[in-house]
């Protein structure tokens, strides 16, 4: 059988990304167990409570780096991607392998200047690269990292009430122009919230708050946005101008951000909490977006309780 | 810059695998630490005496299987490379994560037989999978799978002596036949080589054993080989009557084994010691083929003690 098709109904490109991982896990079946342990976070949590982590990632040529991106970024973007995702459990870095699929054709000094990014990321959050694997492929380039980690208190998607604040990091919005690959992983952030035993809920936003934050949300509950709190990137801001559309839409549905998403319980005066994490300056700046609420109506504007219509985020396999 | 050259000069392709590793190690330089920890043997090993293990590889259609290997056997090969390297340190799997870089052409069907000849094989051997990630590639399908895994006291490929013994387990060659989509990884041997503490070296054979075979001889020793002992695989014996090459050839230059290739000590003693190994039936076979000898001349033959001309394994990037 021939893995590709002809027919478009019968690809993977007309099921799309999320009901591909759904049928996945499906034919996995009892082999896949569920998170915390297993699929559905930004990390396996292969223990508790030890909580030692494990995660995966990768960056292909011409689809989240092309030739206008320096070849020691592509290899720290590799990196920083994974090391977003210990972030978001909350948890610190330890090793690393890395598989690479590359076509004959590849330059060795590509290779080299790829690989001494990879490994000055490495260095600099005390990452060691312990093994990995290389093969040849056609014509496509992939880089595959694999990372482990360790969390004391692993920060799960799961767990969300109606009534919990939505926190983000940082700012959204435009990361396309040049943001995509030159971002800090959040890592002292997550260990700030990691070490906040009322903080329990978060994960990192990759693919657009649109798409993502609906995974942070307990089943039938739904969010209200308050759209101009929104922080906004001044490449959203930027983008906004060109394509006509709200920078709020670029925020909400550029995706590859990697900030922080969060909840903050309801019984916490979010103020207060606010202003005592913005005073601390080595955190990137906090914002509230929003609140969980009870009823599944997906994302609404909390001015007029409607819903959010045309945003969605990164679309996989499209 | 482009990650692709016109140039084969200046392409991986000209330089071959096991340049482009030894450069790739000096381009990490001191966050990739040497083995045992780290690179250099079939898994990492993350600490000691512990033994948590960490391994990844890929499949590549077109690479290590085509379209007339069924979906269903792509999953389970993926799986069984990666069980074959847990078996080499004499260990246990534990956890998976599956990474895959997709055309959107792929077939959901082909998607679904493959993933469940992966839970299959996982299943069979107690192999959770907890993660995994999936990308849009342009049109090479590219499947890795990490793998983790425990070894009370791992094997390495270090610690060889001259006068060790040389021993293989089954047969070897000509697994283009089917083979090396349908072989079972050596996870009882593994484990019962760990069991035995006068056993310390192991590796499994991917690339052929003249390949393998200088990855586990120290440093300024060779190997002589018995080419009449060398236990031939019936596929290896019809290949030769195709090729007009030895049989013994196409049992070290096939590649694609998955047997394991291990020292025991010249002290012990090599018939009794293979009379009770083969005579438990939960083994596959093996078979002394040489012993390591003081002096770097490569491989030998244990007749003339010439070296062995014409002999390499499968070359990446070719």
């Amino acid at each position: 059988m021939h893995p590709l098709t002809g027919d478009h109904a019968q690809s993977i490109g007309a099921w799309g990304e999320l009901r591909l991982l759904a049928a996945i896990r499906h034919w996995l079946g009892d082999c896949a167990p569920p998170n915390p342990v297993g699929m559905g976070d930004d990390c396996a949590v292969l223990d508790r409570p030890a909580g030692n982590l494990l995660t995966v990632d990768s960056v292909i040529f011409g689809r989240h780096f092309d030739a206008d991106v320096p070849p020691a970024a592509v290899g720290a973007k590799l990196m920083h991607r994974n090391l977003s995702d210990i972030a978001a459990m909350g948890g610190e870095p330890r090793f690393a392998l890395l598989a690479g699929a590359l076509p004959a054709a590849t330059a060795h000094a590509w290779v080299a200047a790829m690989v001494q990014g990879l490994a000055a990321a490495a260095r600099q959050h005390g990452v060691l690269i312990v093994g990995g694997d290389l093969a040849q492929s056609a014509t496509d380039l992939v880089l595959t990292l694999t990372l482990t980690g360790h969390a004391a208190r692993p920060l799960l998607r799961s767990g969300g009430q109606p009534g919990d604040h939505i926190v983000v990091t940082g700012q959204l919005g435009g990361s396309r122009a040049g943001r995509h690959y030159a971002f800090e992983p959040r890592l002292a952030e997550g260990r700030a919230l990691a070490a906040d035993p009322r903080i329990t809920v978060a994960m990192d936003v990759t693919d657009g708050l649109a798409t993502d934050l609906p995974k942070l949300l307990p089943a039938g509950c739904g969010a209200e946005l308050d759209l101009a709190a929104v922080p906004l990137a001044d490449a959203a801001v930027a983008l906004a101008a060109g394509t006509g559309k709200p920078a709020w839409w670029h925020a909400l549905c550029d995706g590859e951000d990697y900030e922080l998403l969060f909840l903050v319980p309801a019984a916490v005066s979010i103020t207060g909490w606010l202003a005592a994490w913005n005073a601390d300056p080595r955190h990137a700046a906090a914002t509230c977006i929003g609140r969980v609420v009870a009823g599944g109506r997906g994302l609404v504007d909390s001015r007029d309780g409607l819903p959010l219509r045309g945003v969605g985020g990164y679309e996989h396999f499209s």
